[in-house]
């Protein structure tokens, strides 16, 4: 072995990295999500984490030039992805005769962003993104699928959200219809951050703009509209006789009719007129879930309708929608608010203790129980007593001991310890009692 | 929207991206690999992808140092992963007070080598690990749950392979035994690549280390011998009296009396003085599978035992065994030898046809056959000729037709594809049928 100096382990800031006890349930949860979007007929895509940066910034602004990680690697200037949105669209250019319409992708996937570590910002996260691409067009049924997809994906996480739609036409539109057409882009981007700017902030920023007062009051109380679908659609129905908001109106009804057809679960969705998301490639329906109870952790899940995914890689049409979760910004909230369930020390259900020098056979009874659960032989060069003693403080639920006379009678001591309770019995019972948890 | 000019998508060369019917395959036999390592006690761990170069490279070479992606952010000297090993050791060092022993972890993630690209190579490919680490020291049973585990892991694949297992210590012994102790890096160096370059070229090699032809002779016929455990080992038991060649014994021999305890299938695996394994840290087992019909997939699962995992991080001791599989050059060579099955052009059990405006009515069915199985609507605008083309072309097994009468009556036609047969029933009676596959 080399004599060189020990350098101190650790790890780049801004990295999650769970204890394995925790990564498993960090795994079952998104195991979970993968389901529902299998079971809604999806398929996965994997694409490379590296790729060449003149497609990955292809349709960038300033702002992600600076976070993404960025290097050279001979002649080769390669990014690594900071979304999974750039690779699906240039996979979609590169493939699109081969694919199928609509094409149903889900990636469950790690992305990257350079930007100053704080606390909930991760510089590597799983993202969960579910999309459905059309060829030239797309359904509104799409739309209504992916809500459909993000009230099952938290009904399977035992988490209680609420998912709040709107449709961007219904702004643009309203806007429009004031006849602020050429500035509703920075009008939207203004009404988007009211609630980290403020309310006043806001007014004076849209003044800036020129907008006339009575205008801006009504633009404030536009946003502030949401509840239920038909109420709000009602509601706002005769608010504006411009053409594309009657069509975000139409299109909202269309989507909630599907929706309706669906089986949705209406408490868990909401009209929500203040929802407008930044990214301005969306340009119909669009949405963002919270959780009530926890307004603090923001957005969890959020996506929308865009009308052209791969503008920059070819001048075929294809329109899409889908959802993105978040998912290590989300795991991290969960656990430092203490909401993830089933977090143990092991998935031990057995363990096996040789008394004396029984191992071969601890294995074989190993083998045996194995088919069955996981079951765990305690072969270290360690005390019985200490072994025990870890059993207990690893909450392994059943032990059995064997020693030299279990052997020779193949009656096995079985000792629940969590009732603390034991037993003296074959095998095979001993596997009746542990799977029937009596 | 920008008009900007089109860029021409293409990705990096070396990185491989299945089409997601092939990736769902992928995926599929990753989680029989995962499951193997949970029924095993083993849980997961998954440090970032990025490393500080300083941890990464600490024990490397010159080799390494080449093919690993390595750039700086702001000040920070960064590497890609290429292995699971080094982030392994960090994370064991790093958490050592924390963690109970035998740690068992499996990881499988993606890692990076930035070699020139060649056929069967990956710049980015999916390693799936196991290794199990002990504290100060580790019992041998240690080492046959990792050979056992390699057996049931390509059982689940449905691969038939032969793990090749040996002992460093035999190899090294017998060379200390011929009085060549300080030259043994070098000899096992050339006998581990005789292989590649041929008996006669080896025999020059070691000449030219000054080993005497006598000794050449013997040392290319211990590395020739492979068999049956006993059989190998009671044949070799007299070869040398050197102290750690009988310690490589008799730690075989102990090892082979927990596989048989295990139950291991001995046709599996094979004792095999041959096998040496470049990389200089394994200390005692190693072993290399291969699949006997396909020799020139070389080695498709890799490992052994090493004294101490965390050399450079730490001066505690963490003895460790674990095995290695390199999937994504696997999948490559299953898939180009068509020795994949299941792949489907997609995954749907039934797809619901709309003729007529009937949409409604089947997004109602979706959610009700949805709960028991895969079940898409053909919601796009187009012909329901060229819907139930597509059905057909796309494979799916079962398509319900769905006219305004069926609306009415409850009564659905249910195609069968493959039979082509049809019956009209009740959605009850569509669902036993489909899922009796009758």
């Amino acid at each position: 072995m080399n004599e060189s100096k020990i350098i101190k382990p650790r790890k780049l800031s801004g990295f999650m990295e769970l204890f394995p006890n925790k990564q498993f349930v960090f795994d079952k949860m998104i195991e979970k999500i993968k389901n529902v979007y299998i079971k809604h007929s999806f398929l996965p895509l994997d694409t490379p984490v590296l790729e060449l940066s003149e497609i990955l910034l292809a349709k960038s602004g300033g702002d992600i030039d600076k976070e993404v990680y960025r290097f050279n690697k001979g002649d080769t200037d390669i990014c690594m992805r900071y979304d999974l949105t750039v690779p699906l669209a240039r996979f979609v250019a590169m493939n699109s005769e081969q694919l199928h319409y609509p094409f149903k992708r889900f990636q469950v996937g790690k992305v990257y962003r350079g930007e100053r570590a704080q606390k909930g910002r991760f510089r590597e996260f799983v993202q969960c993104d579910a999309d459905i691409i059309g060829n030239e067009e797309l359904s509104l049924v799409a739309d209504a699928e992916c809500l459909k997809m993000v009230e099952e994906v938290f009904e399977e996480l035992n988490l209680n959200i609420v998912n709040q739609v709107s449709n961007r036409n219904i702004l643009f539109g309203f806007i429009e219809g004031l006849g602020y057409a050429n500035q509703s882009k920075e009008i939207l981007s203004i009404l988007d951050k009211i609630n980290k700017i403020g309310k006043e902030n806001a007014c004076f920023e849209l003044e800036k703009l020129n907008i006339n007062k009575n205008d801006i009051a009504k633009l404030i109380e536009i946003i502030t509209k949401k509840g239920k679908f038909l109420d709000i659609l009602n509601e706002i129905e005769n608010l504006s006789n411009n053409d594309t908001y009657k069509l975000g109106l139409s299109q909202m009804r269309e989507v909630y009719s599907y929706l309706k057809a669906m089986g949705i679960n209406e408490d868990k969705i909401e009209l929500n007129l203040g929802i407008i998301r930044g990214q301005d490639y969306y340009t119909g329906t669009v949405f963002e879930a919270v959780i009530p109870d926890h307004r603090d952790f923001g957005t969890v899940c959020g996506g929308g309708r865009y009308d052209n995914l791969a503008t920059y890689f070819t001048e075929k049409k294809f329109p899409g929608v889908g959802l993105s979760i978040g998912f290590t910004r989300l795991f991290d909230l969960l656990d430092s608010n203490n909401m993830l369930s089933e977090i143990k020390p092991n998935n031990i259900d057995l363990q096996i203790i040789p008394l004396g020098d029984t191992l071969d056979e601890c294995l074989r009874l190993q083998s045996y129980f194995s088919k069955h659960l996981i079951c765990e032989v305690a072969y270290e060069n360690r005390s019985f007593k200490s072994k025990m003693k870890d059993a207990n403080k690893q909450q392994i639920p059943y032990v059995i001991i064997v020693g030299e006379n279990e052997v020779q009678t193949k009656i096995y001591t079985l000792k629940n310890m969590i009732k603390s309770e034991q037993y003296s019995l074959t095998k095979e019972d001993c596997l009746s009692k542990i799977i029937d948890k009596n």
